[in-house]
């Protein structure tokens, strides 16, 4: 597909992943996203990494920007395939954070 | 307080703790409530507990009763006395679900 078929206004990635680094690194990036500018940040995590994302949220939101509204919660299964060729389900998590 | 004054369709207990047992130990157990008669669970959990009741949810939804609804998931932060007198904050989820 040619290039130019794109939408004009992509929109830009507000997406923090949470891995395995400590909560505040996580809690720092959304708000960093937020103070650049951004007018929404999603929150996503697997496994369990899921309880660190309600975490971030609940820093993020009580701590450092109370004005930032919970836009939505959702929960998701996802199918990983292993080394060894079988598949797992895991459960996946994206809080979704807008400025009030 | 005599007994009587209590209110006379008090709201039955439906809510399912997610704590160290195994995950389908919920599942069951949110299943059960279901099915004695319950037309809302609530699965609450906090800190590490919170991925495992993401996990029940899903697992509940997807494979035995994917007639249900999702009302609403719920975080909150929770404040913990320790042992030695301090205070730590805690992360809490509350999903509650519906039959459709």
């Amino acid at each position: 597909m040619p290039e130019n078929t794109q939408p004009i206004e992509r929109k830009p990635e507000n997406i923090v992943y949470i891995g395995k680094k400590q909560t505040m690194n996580y809690v720092l990036a959304v708000v960093t996203q937020f103070n650049n500018g951004m007018n929404e940040v999603s929150i996503k995590a697997r496994g369990n990494a899921i309880s660190k994302a309600v975490d971030v949220k609940e820093i993020v939101v009580n701590r450092f920007m109370p004005n930032l509204q919970e836009k939505s919660i959702r929960t998701s299964s996802e199918e990983l395939t292993n080394e060894d060729g079988t598949k797992s389900k895991v459960s996946a998590i994206q809080i979704t954070l807008v400025k009030g």
